[in-house]
């Protein structure tokens, strides 16, 4: 490897701490963005489907269809969000770790349960319009996250909720239980754009404004499927950003 | 916080290191098993679009358009997948480091040209058919990807090839450079996710098989957007990987 001239040598990892320190973004402050971003698509899939498909309802008609995107955008996004980040917030690293394994562990049920009365909703309208469940890819993506999901939790409740986990299985599960955190958010994002995408081909046809003629309800919904985009990469990026980790999160969970 | 008991303290730390070696995989066969799912990838939405969806030409009909998945998923994904990763590999962390900058460039540029090849084929397919381009959220997020992409290529080029870049633009540059290097894949990912859903409803309605009768040819896409997912998280997982990052990567980027 060429040698670093001096002056790189004595600037270099000056410049380099300097230039860390410039891009070092307070947690809490990105936290309360974050927060806000995920307000802002709760309340954007809501109107979406209030203003422009029909309100709710529990009848097996299109109304019932729409708990689907609320529930979903609610629960396996921002819900499910909030829970990634619980141990990124510095207050929780000190004092015991114990309420903070419940508060994660129940936010993820609160995401879990949303997700799966979201998935009931879309069931429920596709029985009782005699349309086949589980042909699109959207679909198949979708169950793939839920399922990954309800594993990740049971698996997550088992080795670090119940106490008789042995130090050796929550060290090795703990990475495991990180990757598929970020996976699912990950999946769970690309499968809410293209439900929003099919959704937007399903209801903008010849009989209303076409969808390619770009109405007001397209203009939102695009602008939605985008939002949500950003705030699962936000997600992620704070997730695995090394200094907003929990400083013992290398060692082995086994503190209760 | 709660004292770890005697055992845990002695037992924890010692647990943590085997059940760490235990995942630890070597990146080389890693990195080959990749290899093979992105080759495949491209072998089946290749396959998909020459038996199912009749094969390619210019001529502006829906076989222009056939170029536009094959490209994007050879490009977008399967060589920037690859692009993304030359630094992971273990023979690149000796020896002089430009040759491996050249070579990540070069194939982020490959990657670039496919992509815009891909883009060329969709917009002359919309152009020669008379309907609209951008109006749907696939082409929303996929054009947000592709801009995403030809800033990052022209920003690391500049901060990293060009020899006059100060050592602290790069350093302040490059974990921008590292975070939208992953964000711009997954983006691209959930691009291919949102368009293959979307393709399948055009092409298998009434007049042939319908997608929700679930005919071989949408089994068959359904997996291949499957397995673009898997291999986007993979390339993602692997970028975050500590243990695989080169060992001088948090130092500033000024050697060449």
């Amino acid at each position: 490897m060429a040698a670093p001239t001096e002056e790189e040598g004595a600037v270099g990892p000056r410049c380099h701490h300097r230039s860390s320190a410039m891009l070092d973004v307070p947690f809490l402050p990105f936290c309360a963005f974050l927060g806000t971003l995920g307000l802002l698509c709760v309340a954007m899939v809501g109107t979406w489907c209030q203003h422009w498909r029909g309100g709710f309802s529990l009848d097996g008609s299109s109304r019932t269809f729409n708990w689907h995107p609320v529930l979903m955008v609610t629960g396996l996004v921002v819900l499910y969000g909030a829970a990634a980040l619980v141990y990124r917030i510095p207050h929780t690293w000190s004092g015991p770790k114990l309420p903070w394994k419940v508060l994660h562990g129940s936010l993820a049920l609160g995401a879990f349960v949303l997700t799966v009365l979201g998935l009931a909703a879309v069931f429920r309208f596709h029985n009782s319009q005699g349309t086949p469940n589980m042909y699109s890819l959207h679909s198949w993506m979708g169950l793939a996250t839920v399922l990954l999901f309800s594993c990740q939790w049971v698996a997550g409740f088992g080795a670090f909720l119940l106490p008789w986990a042995p130090a050796w299985l929550r060290a090795l599960y703990k990475p495991i239980h990180v990757f598929f955190g970020s996976t699912i958010l990950m999946l769970a994002v690309a499968s809410c754009a293209s439900g929003i995408n099919e959704k937007l081909f399903f209801s903008l046809k010849n009989g209303t404004t076409q969808y390619k003629l770009l109405p007001a309800e397209a203009v939102f919904a695009n602008t939605l499927g985008l939002l949500i985009l950003i705030f699962g990469v936000l997600v992620v990026a704070a997730l695995a950003r090394p200094s907003w980790k929990r400083p013992d999160s290398d060692s082995p969970d086994s503190r209760q």
